[in-house]
């Protein structure tokens, strides 16, 4: 069982930076995420754009964004489970709450902050018979580790930016990268479309195009996959087969916790950002009140006003008096102090 | 008269921002501030200072805060009335508003945003006789612009960082420089401290301590001071006086528009921040709702909604869809436009 002060479900943006305020408030957060890394779509979907409507930064990537609230939250030490998705939240008596993940992990917390965002990302899927029989046993839909593919056969498939860049990045790892697109025309950065087509004469990667996977065979794990290329078809030998068909964001086993569900998103009042289960606070693109915008910097105001909230949940009673980090310095977890340079008083003579 | 979308009195970090999300629903701002530069306390009173709760930003000096936020604005042409106080504003039939400075400067606006953090900084005055009478003859608060001292005799008091500050800037402007503070001490930055001693040893400043101006002599304008050393007067001629001992923030002629105000702060409705008089907004440190917390941040986000209701009260009936600069990317009034670089759609043979 983990436990945590703020137990956050959703590592976007707004969820990094609650780290960072309920750290202020000597509180401590862990952050469960569907995805593999945290940073949410700013990492998934586009961590090579620019976001210009971040206040202090005329042009950000997205990517950056992410690792700058990492780095901000660092010294507050919070604590991750990544690539599962919470699935059902239980109130005990005492008023906290039990979040158990699709893969059995528990979390404790008196606070439950969900900053999911648009939902779980969950990854489109191709239509081939048996594709779940094989999930977890050779098919996968993000790269968690690319360690498991080293001297591996893997076929991925796909026409966009992760087809492109996770080929790119397994063809020096995997024995063999075979990529299938059903179109010749592949849709990414232009840098990677280049590094495809070096990396395809260097016969690092294996291309088929325009071909579909439409079958997977193996006894128990993935050992082989059909490919058809205009009406014939190929068998391949494959440890791993991993279609990059794009993620697609789902409220997912959230819709079934008694929450309030306006529009897809999740009702919350303005004053703390509470939802209508007390304890469990909704903040950024997850939410929805009148007049609410889905920007990344609401998220960063609803993030730190429903922290205040959640130091009155865990220190009943006590009195927190607001501090500017510029005049009382932050204090971390780990023992770091920051603080801005004393003006010394001195003579002049 | 002064013409724009959205009059914003006060030019700190929550007004700045509100230039750029105006700028992105087509919106132009124009500010006024009673000090002389943009920034508010962040320029003027702790731009050397790191800020740790900005999002984004593991630490960032005030000072550069602020720059980071012109150049965001900057390409939506923001005007400026700087060095003058909002003091009166006139609601006319149409629903607009005419706002007058202390100077006598209008501006006519269909929505005012009052960005104006503690008040407008009021300058600590020392009492002397007949203080009043010199303002502007060669007495002056604050530095608006140093050419105004060259080849002149200046008298600095105060014993913090803007005396020090400025008796190093302008011991190379004007002819003679003297720092007068009523104690041996000062209170500053350590380089600041030490290069005034060192101007000291080289005879550009002419410090006297402990020590106090009394009086002020001069038959139109200032033309010498007099000092007060351990019980010795000095006279000392001289074309300015810089009383230099701080500034203190004061709601100030803002309190006299019929306001809702609580605890020297205006009340709003926490939809868009728009105050009992509507059209008038209230935006940053200087509102109040419940569970308000004085943070740059929060300030941040009221901007940005604040602005969604500007636009419909500039423009009533159309319908406005949010728009992410990601996708979208930023057209500037100047003619600039910023967008996130396309992806390709190429073959790979």
């Amino acid at each position: 069982m983990i436990k945590t002060d703020i137990l956050i479900i959703g590592a976007g943006p707004t969820g990094l930076f609650t780290v960072f305020e309920a750290g202020l408030l000597k509180l401590k957060c862990h952050l469960i995420d569907a995805l593999a890394q945290p940073g949410g779509q700013c990492s998934e979907i586009y961590p090579k754009k620019p976001i210009y409507d971040i206040p202090g930064f005329p042009e950000i990537l997205a990517g950056d964004l992410t690792k700058n609230l990492l780095e901000q939250g660092k010294q507050f030490e919070p604590g991750f489970t990544l690539g599962e998705r919470a699935e059902t939240i239980e109130k005990l008596e005492d008023g906290s709450f039990i979040v158990t993940t699709n893969k059995g992990t528990k979390h404790h917390a008196p606070v439950v902050a969900i900053a999911g965002g648009l939902g779980s990302f969950e990854p489109r899927k191709p239509k081939i018979d048996n594709l779940e029989f094989y999930e977890d046993k050779g098919v996968e839909y993000m790269i968690k580790d690319p360690e498991v593919y080293r001297n591996k056969k893997v076929v991925i498939s796909g026409g966009g930016d992760s087809a492109l860049d996770w080929s790119i990045f397994l063809a020096n790892i995997a024995s063999e990268v075979t990529l299938v697109h059903r179109r010749n025309e592949f849709r990414g950065a232009l840098d990677s479309v280049e590094k495809v087509k070096e990396l395809k004469l260097l016969g690092k990667i294996n291309l088929i195009t325009p071909a579909e996977v439409t079958a997977i065979h193996g006894n128990q794990n993935v050992e082989g996959v059909t490919i058809e290329k205009e009406g014939e078809n190929i068998l391949l030998e494959a440890d791993h087969f991993i279609p990059l068909f794009g993620l697609s964001p789902k409220l997912g086993p959230i819709s079934d916790w008694g929450l309030e569900i306006e529009k897809n998103a999740i009702k919350v009042n303005t004053l703390d950002y509470q939802t209508n289960i007390p304890g469990v606070f909704a903040i950024g693109d997850v939410n929805t009140y009148e007049g609410k915008l889905k920007l990344i910097l609401c998220g960063f105001h609803e993030a730190t006003l429903m922290c205040q909230s959640a130091y009155k949940i865990i220190n009943p009673g006590k009195k927190y008096v607001l501090k500017y980090t510029t005049v009382s310095g932050v204090d971390g977890f780990d023992g770091s102090r920051k603080e801005a340079p004393k003006a010394v008083v001195q003579a002049i003579n």
